[in-house]
């Protein structure tokens, strides 16, 4: 028994899906749940493009379900809350990051961290509780539970707010939780694209110095001036790299292709923390005593938990702490796609859904 | 213009060292310099061998200079102090770990983190401050700088206490910066040998419940009945690897052969720590999406700082913490060595040097 998209639940829905492994986007007609009693719905009116939506589209992960409606950077206005919704009003801005739910009972749920929750359902293409697929952002409306809901201050642009729902959360929160946020240390940031332009936005604002570490010469102008970065290296510089040996208190990796953590490594100083936020393919090789030598560690971490979300917003907003996007029309999504394959953006496209996102005839 | 060994320093000494990369050892005349103002002199009564002590008498690590005196598990009774030593008297029981000298002005050691002073001075054949080179303890005396001589408690056997300067602070110190020692939480050790043991034993008495991994599945009697472990893993077997996923708070180990570290990874929860105390030769496979999936790390950690071997060697006097040693005579120093490589022992040989070291004529 199954049920067309447009039929599975009262409230109509639209926006644009991949229909298959091409991940090629077309508009796309679905429909959104009633608003539930602790549910808060909105009025999408612009949602970033994050790189995992690339490989979700073509379905890179193997995880894929079509049609899919990708989007986890999404914000809005509020335009119906639940019966028990506590925090929110019809009116207020608001967001939705990379997830909708989790279990709420597990270690990691009552310590905030529901991004860790081995039940965490994600913001599209995940089956819901009510055995239905979720959808994401690339679409008019949104509906989540109010825990999953984040306030988006006055002061933050909703356009530039959008990717700190995922790209600015998945930097931030390895900063706090490695105690990379004291003032005076010296925090390297490796790969300058949507995740990297903000670590070094939050680092800087957190009272780090900040060293940019990119394969490309070219962006060190860029890294410098537009983004106030300290210095900046050339990875495949040996003699850059011998010179910063031993000076970084961590560094940010956010490069998801195959890549060398040996020099990363080598850079760190005693107690040194090298944060993986993008997730190559094939096992790194890790050499045991650059970590043993200087008590060095490699670890990963994954966006971050709600309450940490809002707080990162709210830093964000306190510090005037903006994504640099480039904002374009729902029409233009495939291009955009195709262009940030190539990471031809600086540094997040952000689709401009509430102008620009026509509804199908 | 070389001097011999036996005529660099004033006072003579004697021991047993290896001459080549055989590695059989043999007696050896030397001399020790004057118990300098600051120094401590005692006799040695008993000296641990550890691992490393087989990998540099053959140069496995290609930095061994010859002739070489190992051993730096060494315990002994003062029979000097110099002028200007404040915590030591004659008589005192003490020993000496793995080193001898640090910059003593470097972050590290500010830090009380000797261990990681990019100057810091091994026990044994090592460049001293003279530019002579440091002899370990398969020797009858020894001299060292009072900052780097621990105190024996009373209620500790000095055979025994041999080993807690090198196999037992390289467990406890990550035990402690890795916040594993508090109560209730659920440590893995991977292998059973000097260190493994020494783990299991810090860690049930930090009140963690303690499951041993290891290859061999005969180990599990002796884990379990006579260290006190709480359970047993056997590293190939699937079942009982997938049946422990999620459920270790954080892993010491202690393997320095290549090893697979996925299914470690794997058996760690949210915010699990796999710490390196072992130095594969050859980089490991590092699989990045578990890291990111659950905020895992890797880390490495070698041996502990001064004040932090105090410490442990305190802790495990008043929790009656031993090493299980088989006490050797020294002249079966080189059978000793042959069974440490087959792992025939259980777990550390110690030297009686005080009763079986003989004068050469």
């Amino acid at each position: 028994m199954s049920r067309l998209p447009e039929e599975e639940h009262p409230n109509k829905a639209f926006g644009w899906a991949a229909r298959d492994t091409s991940g090629v986007l077309s508009p796309f007609k679905f429909s959104r749940r009633a608003t539930g009693e602790k549910d808060v719905a909105f009025k999408v009116l612009y949602c970033g493009i994050c790189h995992s939506d690339l490989h979700m589209v073509k379905n890179e992960w193997g995880v894929s379900i079509y049609p899919l409606v990708p989007g986890h950077e999404i914000v809005g206005e509020v335009t119906e809350v639940g019966s028990k919704v506590q925090k929110f009003k019809v009116g207020d801005r608001v967001g939705v990051g990379c997830m909708v739910g989790s279990c709420h009972s597990c270690d990691s749920c009552t310590n905030n961290l529901e991004n860790y929750c081995p039940k965490m359902i994600l913001t599209y293409g995940a089956k819901y509780y009510d055995g239905t697929i979720t959808y994401g952002g690339y679409s008019d409306t949104m509906v989540a539970d109010e825990h999953f809901i984040v306030r988006i201050p006055e002061n933050l642009p909703l356009d530039a707010a959008a990717p700190l729902l995922c790209a600015g959360i998945t930097v931030y929160s390895p900063l706090k939780y490695y105690g990379l946020d004291k003032p005076g240390l010296h925090v390297g940031v490796v790969g300058l694209g949507g995740l990297g332009h903000m670590a070094v936005k939050f680092a800087k604002a957190m009272g780090a110095k900040v060293t940019v570490i990119s394969t490309s010469p070219n962006k060190k102008k860029e890294a410098l001036e537009n983004l106030g970065a300290d210095s900046f290296l050339v990875s495949k510089d040996q003699d850059q790299i011998q010179a910063a040996m031993d000076t970084l208190d961590g560094i940010i990796d956010t490069v998801s292709a195959q890549h060398p953590i040996l020099p990363l490594l080598g850079m760190l100083k005693t107690n040194g923390k090298l944060v993986l936020v993008g997730a190559p393919e094939k096992p790194l090789e890790l050499p045991a005593f650059p970590l043993l030598g200087k008590r060095r560690l490699v670890a990963g971490s994954m966006i971050g938990g709600m309450k940490e979300t809002q707080e990162m917003i709210d830093f964000a907003a306190k510090h005037n702490i903006k994504p640099d996007i480039e904002v374009i029309a729902m029409d233009y999504v495939n291009t955009a796609m195709d262009r940030l394959l190539k990471a031809d953006v600086k540094y997040r496209f952000v689709i401009d859904i509430g102008n620009t996102l026509k509804p199908t005839p």
